[in-house]
């Protein structure tokens, strides 16, 4: 598998491969091109950016410092670590790039955040790798979307360069709450919000970006449990010409309804459809990807376009970009319509259906409740499924075992 | 018209007038009535409710107290009053209710709120009146709206008349601050915030509800000035299965980027368009209302239904029990695709267009441009306008010049 991985460095860097995808995707993209062409036309870096050079560090006392807990009890997102990255923004610019003790936020009870939700996140992992080391996942990735994000709600602009050197910074004072193992990892959890304390529907004059840290467990403890999943057409996440295309606060606040409405029914998570024809768009917070029997015989891998409507995830590009450079069987970004996966699934062609993101890298789905059906997938009943080979793949570049430009060396 | 109002509020007893916009209503409300019962079904006052009984209250020493500004200066949202009402929640219930001297919040770095948006508002007014006495309009839909929204993502519930009853005594204590001015007054800002400190996209298990007061100044300092609306399907504020009908942050975040597009063409605000007919919906964050001249030759004055898109003002519900209490001319609820309104327009039936919404109470608009074309409104070019009735009836009401069972007394 190392040598396949290895390949694809060489193969991706030709043209090829982005042609396989970009027909598919251009012919879904377009009227969003315009609009993010736009977009990008506004603030071009705006207010500068705060520079890594200029960053003040102020480290907790002993005192303050918190024992380092069990990772194999850690709740996900519930235990922080000791120090966060800050720094504040407005009209004039950014002020000076901060890490301090972890400590609550003085936000205004009329801050724009707490009213009109401008604000938007990122989430991105540091693992321990097998020789020690410490490594992030194409951060700049994330930096980009959170660049983008931000700007689709008018905060300030930043050289993701330089958030990446902050952020490493951290993660290095950090260093002590990386898990000792190769199930585990400290999620990165960077942040934008406006602060201006003014009431009224516009742009906030201040803002604050901030980092903080999360030591966190295996996602499954003991081996994969699949999911099964509600797909209600009654619930919408996204829709052309809203901004279910960046991570803005926005697009989860309304979701937690709709999830709960999936736990009292026995599921564990959404399934987002969207349109006419019931379009399969995302699970939960994750990209979704099936891989089918295509009408010629052939093993396909399908994932939805990025038409707007789906958050472009890091990992789902890292598995589109990896199995294109297997080459061994077709990949395709494409809507499918609910009717197309029940009709694959009824003629035993749906093989797989899992979902992707930085949480759990890959989650296997074994059902969908739909219109009251439930309908059994066969993700697990498969022989070296392809899911599992992903992850272990991308979990040998996360940790090292495999070497690959994807890995970032934080030093 | 003190008359006319004081028949509505006769008339409105019977059931002739909410027959006229119920068939309407119903045939475009019937999805979401059932999504809205199964919500209800969730979490009947979970947690109980904080009491006005146990109010606590804190003022502020006279070191604190600011001056009151000139109201004729104000901008909108920028200046605070001396105190603040909040209350905690967690999983054990309502913590107890406070007055206090308006400060920072010490929020979590980590809380729901700054990530996911859970989070909403709502806004409303206390007017005083010709004769001294301080009036709030029709608290009880507000309350009722902020509670709806609540429950919508999952934040906690609490009895409505207990948190009008802290609002008064909040309200009465900042009596000093409400502009003697008939076209002044001082805005209300209860706003629910989901405090939990934890990453994951989940319910809040912790929450906290406070109130700000703003005073404020005329929203049109030398008469009416019209605005003019940029109308561009790229941009959708609200779609079907999502949260368009409560008052969350997550409608706000997306939109500001939205306004700032209408502003650099030199326009005023957005005139939001849904579906592949391009229906009129809102303005900014109005309803809105056209009158026009039917087919019939009728006047008739119309605005979108609350099929789930819309959010259910209560200016615009006012607007349409007023109305139809006057009895002069039909009033309905139904979608108006813009070609229509373009037609309209054309055959010079299109009379008046203007938004509706506690801040202006009514703003006449006098152009729109749709796909490149700028169309002329002829709002302020009619004779004794609907708009300007409307807007003076209900300031008779706000300011105690028409005694109305709407108003409520802050006493």
């Amino acid at each position: 598998m190392a040598t396949s991985v290895l390949n694809l460095v060489i193969r991706s860097a030709g043209s090829p491969l982005r042609q396989t995808g970009l027909k598919s995707r251009r012919a879904f993209r377009l009227p969003y091109v315009r609009f993010y062409s736009q977009q990008n036309a506004l603030d071009p870096l705006e207010g500068g950016t705060f520079k890594f050079s200029e960053l003040q560090v102020s480290l907790a006392g002993p005192e303050l410092l918190k024992p380092k807990p069990d990772v194999s009890n850690l709740i996900f997102g519930k235990c922080f670590t000791d120090h966060m990255f800050e720094v504040e923004w407005n009209v004039e610019g950014w002020g000076p790039p901060r890490i301090c003790p972890l400590h609550d936020l003085n936000i205004h009870p009329a801050a724009k955040v707490l009213h009109y939700a401008l604000e938007l996140f990122d989430g991105m992992k540091a693992y321990r790798g097998v020789d020690g080391k410490i490594r992030l996942f194409r951060p700049d990735l994330n930096m980009q979307r959170l660049l983008r994000g931000s700007r689709r709600c008018l905060l300030p602009q930043f050289d993701p360069e330089e958030l990446i050197s902050c952020m490493k910074r951290l993660i290095k004072i950090e260093e002590e709450w990386i898990p000792h193992s190769e199930t585990s990892s400290l999620y990165i959890r960077p942040t934008v919000i406006g602060t201006d304390p003014s009431l009224g529907v516009a742009r906030s004059m201040q803002a604050m970006l901030y980092i903080i840290l999360c030591p966190v467990g295996p996602y499954f403890e003991t081996g994969f449990k699949p999911v099964n999943l509600l797909a209600d057409p009654k619930f919408v996440r996204s829709w052309p010409g809203g901004s279910g295309d960046v991570k803005l606060g926005s697009n989860y606040g309304p979701t937690v309804f709709v999830q709960r409405a999936a736990e009292n029914s026995g599921l564990q998570q959404v399934l987002w459809l969207y349109g006419d024809d019931h379009q399969l768009t995302e699970v939960g917070t994750m990209n979704i990807f099936i891989l089918i029997k295509n009408a010629n015989g052939e093993k396909e891998l399908i994932t939805p376009p990025l038409h707007g409507l789906i958050l472009p995830g890091v990992t789902r590009q890292s598995i589109l970009e990896l199995v294109r450079g297997w080459n061994e069987f077709k990949v395709t970004e494409r809507p499918v319509p609910m009717k197309e996966f029940l009709q694959l699934k009824e003629e035993k062609r749906l093989l797989e259906f899992f979902g992707a993101g930085t949480a759990c890298i890959v989650c296997p789905i074994s059902g969908v409740s739909f219109l009251g059906v439930n309908h059994h997938i066969p993700t697990m009943e498969q022989e070296d499924p392809l899911y599992a080979r992903v992850l272990n793949t991308l979990s040998g570049i996360y940790y090292g075992r495999i070497s690959h430009e994807w890995s970032v060396l934080v030093d």
